[in-house]
């Protein structure tokens, strides 16, 4: 079950649906957990009267987070190494998210991956990369 | 309010504390948000009995999102553009951690930042770098 060095290649991938048609409750209870109570994630009149945006959207760390779920799932527990992305465009209610780790090069028990999240029209929400090291 | 490339140079730092005390609920409010129900992050006798560790411990994407929180405070809404850390140390429950943002380098409007997240002693549990745009 746990991911092994010596039975992966470059190129392999791996895609989990991060999330299907993103609810507002579950961008609260992101707020809630994270303690970043910034309206424009969660007050729907502040954000389109004030803000200025067309509805309240998901926290860019909310999308990491989910994105670094699917590295969890894929690498195994406490063996994501480091972790980085560009935050490349905005999620909203009602957005389904997949996400695809490939793997980029194998060093002994170290994996090195590019990591891409994308939303239901193919647009790139979060992208990065990831280190694991994993069993050999 | 909002930051200012201008007022900025390398060398100012912005330190925040993340939690003080980390509780357990907040692991399971993390669990819940994220969608990641890793027993190692909520069920104390599996994480102690069958996994082996003192205790469970906070997912790293929850400190991850709070040191990205403390970095949204910093530089402004919207104005996160790239953000990616090591993971260095563990976070426990009862961990306080605080976090600095240090400016490594402004160029316009785009201002380079070191993130170093510690916990209550002295002990780094994620360090990295953020990329944000702001107002020159």
């Amino acid at each position: 079950m746990a991911l092994k060095a010596s039975e992966l290649k470059a190129g392999d991938t791996y895609t989990e649906c991060l999330v299907e048609d993103l609810k507002r409750t579950q961008i609260v209870q992101y707020a809630g957990a994270s303690g970043d109570y910034n309206p424009v994630h969660t007050d729907e009149l502040f954000t389109k009267e004030v803000a200025g945006y067309p509805s309240v959207f998901a926290h860019g760390m909310l999308t990491m987070g989910m994105t670094g779920r699917m590295l969890t799932n894929y690498v195994g527990d406490g063996r994501l190494k480091s972790f980085g992305v560009r935050f490349t465009s905005q999620v909203w209610p009602g957005d389904t998210l997949h996400s695809t780790a490939t793997v980029e090069e194998v060093n002994d028990d170290v994996v090195n991956l590019k990591v891409e999240t994308a939303n239901q029209d193919g647009t790139v929400v979060v992208s990065g990369y990831a280190t694991a090291r994993v069993n050999v």
